[in-house]
C-alpha cells in the first residue's frame, strides 16, 4: 500500500518541470551518529515534508567537501519527491577510498532500519526504489558500490567504531547511479583502491542504468599550481565510456567541477578548481533537473523528460553538449 | 565502368570467409621515392594481381615499426579485393607527429595521380572508395588525417625534400578510418600534437564510420623497465569513445600491442611490448578480418560479415571480447 502510494507521487509530479523546483516542500535532517537509529556516520538528509512513500537517493560528496555543500542541488532533487540521504564520509581529515566505499555500503545497510526512524511522520522511504548518485570523488564511491567493490583490506589494526567487516553489497541493491562530475584518480597511472576503470569500453560489471554529468572546465588547471580537479582520463567521460547501456551523458561545457556546490561553497572552491563564467544557479538547476529525469526514468516513473532533455538540450538552463543517450 | 567493375568485384567476394585468405591473388610493390610516379615517400603497396578496379586502403605504420614489417596482414587485405597502400614515414631517425600526418596527406594527396602508375597493368585504384588504417601511433596518424588535422607549424627552416606546406585534406576525401590498437601518446598529460583526443564522447569532428581494434596486453608493463606500449587513457578505449557511430569495437583480449606483425617482427618487438601467449597467425588472421568487414560494410559492400563478427564474435580465430558495434 505505501510503495502505491510512491507511484502515485511520482506519476503525480511528471507534469513538473524538472529544472525548477518541484511541487513538494522540503525538510533537511541531520542525523549524528548518536542518534538512536544508530547511523554508521553523520547523514544529511533532504526529504518531502507531505506525507507520502518516496524512492531515496544516496548521495556521496566529493573529497574532502562537505556533505551539506549541496544543500540547494539535493533540495531541489528532493523537493521532486525523493528522500536524498547524504553521509558525511570523514571530517577535516580524509579517509582512504577504499574505507570510503565501506561506510557508503555501511549507509546502504543501515537504510532498511535506520532511515524511516528519523524521517518526518508519515513520510516513508521505498528502500526497494534506491539510486546512488555522487560528486567527484564520490562519484566514483558511487560507482564502486554499484559495482559491489566494497572488498575488505587485510588489517592489523582492530575495527573501532565503523565497522571494518562489510557485507559486500549486492549491485541489485540499487536501480540507478549518476555520476556528477566523478573522478577516479589524479591520472589513468595514478588512481586510489579500488580501481573500477579497465579502459575498455561498457566494462561494468552492473546491469543497471547509468547517467553520467561531465563538466567541461573540470579537465582544466587553475593557472599554474592548481592540476585539473577531474583531469583527462579519469573523468566522466571515461565512466560514461565503460557504462553498458541504457547510460545518459551530459557535457555542462561553460561550467567547472564545483559549480554545482551551494553558492558560498563553489565561490570558496573557485580558487582551488577552475570554475565556469555563468550564474552558477542555472547548473544547479540543470544538474538537479538531469537527476531528478534520469531518476524518473530509471526508477520506473515516465521516460519523458529524459527523453525531452535528449531530445531538446536547449530546454536545460545551463549548455548541455553533447548529451547523448544510449539506451541499448 | 571502371568503377562499376570494381563493385562487382567487392560484391562477388561477400562469400569469402574473412578471417582466411580472400580469392585474390597478390602482389606487393615497394615504391621508391626515386621512382618515375615521385611519390612524396617510399611506399609498400600490396594489390590484387587481377584486372580490376579495387577501393584503396591507406595503412600507417606504428612508431620506429617498418611499414613492411605487417606484410602478412596487408596480404591478407589485398587478398579480399584492396589495393593497400602504406607509406614508410621515416627511417632509422622518427619525426615528430605532426610531420607525420603532413607525410600522410601528401601520400593522399599523390594517390589520384600516382598509385595508378605502380599498379600492375589493369589493376585500377578507386580513389573514391579510399579508407585510412593505421597501427599504435599510425593509428592516431589515420584519425588526425580523416579529422583535416593537418595543421602547420610555423617554421623557421626552408621547406626542403618533403614539401612543409601541404593542403588541408578534407575528412570526406575518406570513407573510412580504422584503428588498430591506436596510441595517442604515452599518458593523457603527455601527448604529441597534435592533440587530437579531448575526453569528451563522439566529439571527433567527421561524420564518416570507424572501426576499433585494442588489444588486451597493450596497456600492459613488459617487467619493470618496459612501460605500456598502449597505455590507458591515450588507447583504443578512448577512440572509440570520442568515435561518432557508427563506430564498432573489438578488443583482442588474449594479444598484445604488436601480435599482428610478421613474425619475425612480432618476436623482435616481444623484447619491447608485451606480447600474448596465443598463435599470432590468429591474432593476423583476426585483425584482417575484421579491417576486411569494415571496409565491405563502409565503403558499400555489404554488411553481413561484419554484423556476423558483432553477433557472434567466436566467428573470429581470436578472443574477442567486448565486441560492440553503435550503428546510431
Amino acid at each position: 500500500m505505501a510503495v502505491l502510494e510512491a507511484k502515485i507521487v511520482v506519476s503525480a509530479s511528471s507534469d513538473d518541470d524538472v529544472f525548477e523546483k518541484g511541487k513538494f516542500k522540503v525538510k533537511t535532517i541531520t542525523v549524528r551518529t548518536s542518534n538512536a537509529s544508530k547511523p554508521p556516520v553523520e547523514l544529511f538528509i533532504v526529504a518531502p515534508q507531505e506525507k507520502g512513500t518516496y524512492p531515496v537517493l544516496l548521495f556521496c560528496h566529493g573529497f574532502m567537501l562537505g556533505n551539506n555543500w549541496y544543500s540547494y542541488l539535493l533540495r531541489h532533487i528532493a523537493s521532486h519527491g525523493y528522500i536524498v540521504v547524504a553521509p558525511k564520509f570523514y571530517g577535516y581529515i580524509p579517509i582512504s577510498m577504499t574505507a570510503e566505499v565501506r561506510r557508503a555500503a555501511q549507509v546502504t545497510d543501515w537504510l532498511p532500519t535506520g532511515l524511516l526512524l528519523v524521517l518526518p511522520e508519515k513520510v516513508n522511504p521505498d528502500i526497494d526504489n534506491l539510486a546512488l548518485a555522487g560528486h567527484s570523488r564520490g562519484g566514483k564511491t558511487a560507482f564502486a558500490l554499484a559495482l559491489g567493490r566494497t572488498e575488505q583490506k587485510s588489517r592489523k589494526k582492530k575495527a573501532r567504531s565503523i565497522r571494518d567487516v562489510v557485507d559486500v553489497t549486492q549491485p541489485s541493491k540499487f536501480k540507478a547511479v549518476i555520476g556528477v562530475d566523478p573522478v577516479a584518480g589524479s591520472s589513468p597511472s595514478d588512481r586510489p583502491q579500488p580501481h573500477i576503470l579497465e579502459y575498455i569500453p561498457r566494462c561494468f560489471n552492473m546491469s543497471i542504468p547509468v547517467a553520467v554529468i561531465g563538466t567541461g572546465y573540470g579537465n582544466q588547471p587553475l593557472g599554474l599550481l592548481r592540476p585539473p580537479s577531474a583531469p583527462n582520463g579519469v573523468n566522466h567521460s571515461e565512466f560514461f565510456n565503460e557504462s553498458k547501456p541504457p547510460a545518459c551523458y551530459f557535457l555542462a561545457k561553460d561550467y567547472g567541477h564545483c559549480d554545482m556546490l551551494d553558492e558560498w561553497y563553489a565561490n570558496m572552491m573557485s580558487f582551488i578548481s577552475k570554475s565556469g563564467t555563468g550564474p552558477r544557479d542555472l547548473m544547479r538547476k540543470s544538474v538537479g533537473g538531469i537527476v531528478v529525469a534520469a531518476l524518473k526514468s530509471y526508477l520506473g516513473g515516465s521516460d519523458d523528460d529524459l527523453n525531452a532533455i535528449v531530445h531538446d538540450p536547449t530546454t536545460a538552463p545551463a549548455t548541455l553538449d553533447p548529451v547523448i543517450y544510449v539506451k541499448e
